[in-house]
């Protein structure tokens, strides 16, 4: 029999219960062994829960019960997820978690701490919800040389941008509906600043990689930037704009970066709309593959947690990343990332325009000056911009094309 | 070290070798052996190879080196590859295929040889080419309740209907296109009457319920029958035809088949186009997953079989299939199958449609009577085209929705 905890009786933790306890005697005949979740940590009580009795309210039962094999960590946020952790793989415990944040920050640490105690730390429904991504991913990386890993990795912004291009609605419109039907929370930051798709770019970074690059030296932007009037314009010449997280592997260093992109209408990313996920994996000789999936939410989150305590429980493996340590060994400076940019601004006209970017590509004239640049480096980019502001220029839109 | 032997030096064995010999190190730092390619056997020779050293006619000087750890069978067929993968795994020696048609029709004889000799058989290249499919959906089935398994599981029919769609081309001038890039076989039957894809969801299917179903026991149509009115019709309705192989899992049973489906514009499916195949999986309560890639070429091909031998290196793992064997328990009768269809009839009225099949949505009119019937069982959708025909009427085309 193996004993489990689960930290944390919200959404996803209620999820992972019912899951277990539905899928019981599956779980254990592939498992091998009976499955008994023995405690459920919370603040709170759950008196009219069929777990009623599991709920505690103190970690360190938990983690000095010998009897614990594994704990279940979906508390979410950085602290105390980031204690509990340490003192489970210390104690021998293995961790299971779908806290993308913790990841993020300390994944690296983690995986050392669990090497070292001979136990297991596994994290696939810390991105892309219930999508398995993170196993595959990882065989590709074994025999493939990945060029490029880029997902849509965050639902909210994904079903915001989708209303914005079906709907021809306003960000602020676009963002009320999520928030109505429970995608967005009231402080939507960590969905719309692209802060929560930054932690899931840096995991995928480190399995690719090798390097947990820290989070603040990922190029973040999220879509607030992102207009009604450049949808119009994006879609005036068939592109669509997503919020993509994009880990670039150059001879120069990596560049990993989330930001509003505008994509062909007919790329695979283009299609993926509404609450859904997808994450695109390029390499030789594989070319391109991607997983597409729900994001989050209760079920396929717990999917996904479940499949975890099933490896662990079926091959005590962890996953089996070449390194994963921390470091920005390798970045390249962001201002070297080459690409084209649509641009809109006001105040400019053609000839300086092309003064300062060479060969444009002009999609609109009325009222602002919107055009897509020649491939240029970001430095080069920006200081373009900054000719045409000092002579006058006001910019109101930069978006970059994939 | 280990020793390894590839059996066929076509486009798949080169690609194999090739990426073993690039990747060497990386391949050995991961695995933590030395790999080395001991014997490729074929007809032929290739004294131009940097492999020609290695190349042999005559097999049983593979089977019957000891020093062979593991054969790649990439030979294709049904005969020789089942005596020689017999032969492998008696000896004790593990196996990697990316032949579907062997593993559609002895699958589940060879997953008991290998189990019995404690080696491994893989096939991961023999589903979806490239694409990481086959382990993520043995995570799936896992801990979901799968309900069905779909997908586009072969490029030639999926470019030549593209074509249809995008270019307006006929069914022939599409397949014309497809055999001139070298998509298509110069006999294109495999492709195009379907047998290929039902090999692939046979697996499938064996993956996600156990049973290896015989192929012939499987629905099968191929897109021979799809006509450029059809094409037209689905368009102006927003629908797009696909060549489908489907397994869903009901109460009275399982239904497996291959057929061209009408399906929404914006349904995932709907957006892989050209050579790519895609194989979406839904469940509860993970809800819907889909993957995503290439589906043939060499280099892709050649990364999913690399991937089964790293797998085999460092874990020396089976998949853990619960389990896979021959039988057709639990097949349902096709006649019960249930879904709407698009119908296009010359020679009936209205009222006679109307009478045979209840309320319908007439789609067209001119020269033919095109319309999609409410939701029936096959067995009712026969029976009412069976006494239009009694009528006078002539069915042109019958292609269901998904």
């Amino acid at each position: 029999m193996k004993n489990i905890a689960i930290l944390g009786f919200g959404v996803v933790g209620g999820g992972v219960a019912d899951l277990i306890t539905k899928n019981c005697a599956e779980v254990e005949a592939l498992g091998g062994e009976q499955i008994n979740i023995k405690y459920i940590l919370d603040l709170r009580d759950f008196p009219d829960s069929p777990f009623a009795g599991k709920v505690v309210h103190d970690y360190s039962l938990i983690v000095n019960d010998p009897e614990v094999d594994v704990i279940i960590e979906v508390m979410g946020g950085s602290h105390p997820a980031y204690e509990f952790t340490v003192a489970a793989l210390k104690a021998g415990k293995s961790v299971i978690t779908s806290n993308k944040e913790v990841v993020a920050n300390f994944g690296d640490e983690f995986l050392a701490l669990a090497e070292e105690a001979g136990v297991c730390y596994r994290f696939e429904a810390a991105v892309g919800g219930g999508i398995p991504v993170l196993s595959p991913i990882i065989s590709c990386v074994k025999q493939n040389k990945i060029t490029e890993v880029r997902g849509i990795l965050n639902g909210t912004t994904n079903y915001i941008l989708t209303k914005m291009f079906s709907l021809g609605d306003s960000f602020e419109a676009a963002l009320s509906d999520a928030q109505a039907k429970g995608y967005a929370e009231r402080n939507p930051d960590a969905d719309v600043l692209g802060t929560d798709a930054c932690r899931k770019i840096a995991i995928l970074t480190a399995l690719v990689t090798g390097k947990l690059i820290p989070t603040d030296k990922i190029h973040t932007e999220g879509i607030t930037g992102v207009r009604h009037e450049d949808v119009l314009m994006a879609e005036s010449v068939g592109l669509k704009i997503k919020l993509l997280g994009r880990c670039l592997v150059k001879d120069e260093g990596i560049y990993a970066m989330v930001a509003p992109f505008m994509l062909p209408s007919d790329a695979p990313l283009a299609g993926v709309n509404g609450v859904f996920n997808a994450v695109e994996v390029a390499g030789e000789p594989i070319n391109s593959v991607m997983f597409y999936g729900p994001g989050a939410g209760a079920g396929p989150t717990a999917s996904a947690v479940v499949g975890d305590l099933m490896e662990i429980l079926r091959s005590g493996r962890h996953y089996a990343v070449p390194e994963f340590t921390k470091g920005d060994i390798g970045v390249a400076d962001f201002g070297g990332f080459r690409c084209r940019t649509y641009i809109s601004m006001v105040g400019v006209c053609e000839k300086c325009v092309e003064s300062a970017f060479g060969k444009i590509h002009v999609i609109g004239t009325e009222g602002e000056y919107a055009f897509i640049t020649p491939e240029m480096s970001e430095a080069e980019t920006d200081a373009a911009i900054e000719k045409l502001i000092g002579r006058g220029g006001e910019l109101k839109s930069r978006i970059r094309l994939l």
